[in-house]
């Protein structure tokens, strides 16, 4: 079946991704062609089909993220497992038809508190609602729940989260139709809105593992795949402390010198190739490396030098800033040993930033957001 | 057999390779430690073995090398089958035993007149002498016969594969004790006084594939194994131009902005997973993509960019300078189809360099110099 549409006007404006014969020649393989691509091709246009729901109600999971990763600043994310937002979808007769309402939000922390149940003002609500427009869906109504298990301004891609189970709560009840393409330009017209036009978190948000964000115009994306026999550890520890978004961007160096810009290239590729050998040593190594952008963010977060020390000292592979922080990411090959090295994190956030924090350890998530559950009635 | 040296003192000025414990722990996997770090951390030395000659007579050949690679600027090189430089290595009684003599060099073009026959003044020359000193030779002598396969200046790790050759030569003919990793430390020594202290050729060229230069203090190097079932072929095309080497230096821009990094480093991240993954239409465009290096110094190769147009044109999958230039570097998956790019590739560097030029087609070399024949008198 053929779906059509042409992309949010918003959208188009901030990124016009309008395809002729010889961007499309060199879309990158991984990528499947979002539908949207292949009308723009066509001589006629087929007419818009809406498609029916296929649940009554359906329940998402997207998985928390780790942007930046390092020298992968801007460009390289991951999805760690067991940790994220849910969203719980509804068609509801109460809804004007092609709208979408939000019903509910709870969650730990003041998450819930903090966020509008405007559906435009939401990312959750930004999310559902392009993926509606995508879909063409005008004759139901639908209700969004949205259980945060992110903290806000963690650093762990909690907006992308929430965005990410959205998008797939939305494609889900209409039986599926958008490949992850799609659902990645849906998250990321939220993200643009809400955090900022980046997709390193909700691409693995809702790919799952490593991914590369390789271009926007048009928006290329490579997954790495880490080798299945391998086990990969995140610790995260999250102080509570409040990273000033503003600083952390005013931060970043607007020059690089040569050296540095080939000291951080290097460890890039070392960190892509890292990932595809399964090099847990290699990288830790590249994950501690960055000479650009960790050494001009980390003294805003208290404590995070000693941090990285404490994790190194005790026996992770690599530590760094998740996202723009305050969240501080050490990798580990084994949960037992990592929950040890978080102890350690733990102490020095406190020791040297005066800062209380937690720790958890996660593993990579290699699905992404997904279907929890579903109900046809 | 334990084999213990020093290293070479002005080696050691520029480079001090002093490894702790601490250092040698974060020595990355896919290097063997070179025995000499070893030596450095046992309390007391072994006394210094001199290994005896296992042959009278050796050739090896060490393959051209494309370094830069784009976005790999500085970091990445890989080798090219079927071209590349022979040295001939005799136990020599003529020559002072520990020393090194150079009888003759041969090959195409000019390179035979303009190399020096003094040893310490030759790629090769200076390569031998240092894997004799990690050898610890001083009761034979050697002499070497150099055979250019490759032009000086032109792009293709000249330099490097004349000192790969040598190193090789020299380590196979007392019986091949030293690790790959020793004979680019060799090699580098080479590279360092004749055309910079830059690992990018010389690691290639004794290794093979692809490999990327993480660090230079420690010596770090991956190896990147493009799969074995693929194809990979280079189209080369050298014109008749003396790239200004000072100027194609001086033609780097000192700083670099935060997007053109970020672009330029997701692109190295894009390409090291190209090679990993066999993706070579990946591969090419990341070759492509560079928008640091290339775009300073395209202009100052007459006709270059259109050569690069007509690659693209004619079905290249990528398109750059191979090191320094002038030689112009494009990819493809076939033989065939690489002669005819190659073609295009002549037409344009007279139609818009006004450029006569030679085009050839290499597949990968997977396995770097190598002995290729040996005698026991």
């Amino acid at each position: 079946m053929a779906i059509c549409h042409h992309h949010h006007p918003t959208f188009l404006t901030h990124h016009p991704f309008q395809p002729t014969a010889t961007t499309l020649s060199h879309l990158h393989l991984h990528i499947r062609l979002p539908s949207s691509f292949r009308c723009n091709l066509s001589v006629t246009s087929p007419p818009k089909l809406e498609p029916e729901p296929v649940y009554t109600s359906v329940k998402s999971f997207a998985p928390a993220t780790v942007a930046n990763l390092g020298p992968g600043f801007d460009f390289l994310g991951c999805a760690v497992d067991g940790i994220g937002d849910f969203v719980t979808l509804k068609v509801d007769p109460q809804t004007p038809p092609g709208e979408i309402s939000i019903s509910d939000i709870t969650g730990t922390g003041n998450s819930a508190k903090k966020l509008s149940k405007n559906p435009n003002w939401n990312c959750a609500g930004i999310a559902a609602i392009s993926v509606m427009k995508m879909l063409n869906i005008r004759s139901v109504g639908l209700s969004l729940e949205l259980e945060k298990g992110l903290p806000l301004g963690s650093g762990l891609g909690s907006s992308a989260a929430s965005a990410a189970a959205a998008a797939v709560a939305v494609n889900e009840l209409f039986g599926g139709k958008l490949p992850e393409s799609e659902l990645v330009l849906a998250g990321l017209e939220s993200e643009a809105k809400v955090s900022g036009y980046h997709a390193d978190n909700i691409a693995p948000a809702i790919m799952g593992g490593f991914v590369l964000v390789r271009s926007y115009d048009p928006l290329e994306l490579i997954s790495l795949r880490f080798p299945s026999d391998k086990n990969l550890c995140f610790v995260l520890v999250n102080p509570e402390f409040e990273a000033p978004t503003k600083k952390m961007r005013a931060a970043l160096p607007t020059e690089i010198s040569m050296s540095q810009h080939i000291w951080n290239s290097s460890q890039a590729g070392a960190l892509v190739a890292a990932v595809l050998q399964g090099d847990l040593v290699g990288l830790g190594k590249a994950l501690s490396s960055d000479k650009i952008v960790e050494p001009k963010r980390a003294p805003l977060i208290p404590g995070m030098e000693e941090v990285k020390r404490a994790a190194l000292e005790a026996g992770a592979f690599g530590c760094t800033i998740s996202g723009a922080g305050p969240t501080a990411v050490a990798i580990v090959d084994d949960e037992e040993k990592g929950r040890a090295i978080g102890e350690k994190m733990v102490e020095a956030f406190m020791a040297g930033g005066n800062l209380k924090a937690q720790a958890m350890v996660k593993k990579l998530d290699r699905v992404g957001a997904r279907l929890v559950s579903s109900s046809s009635r």
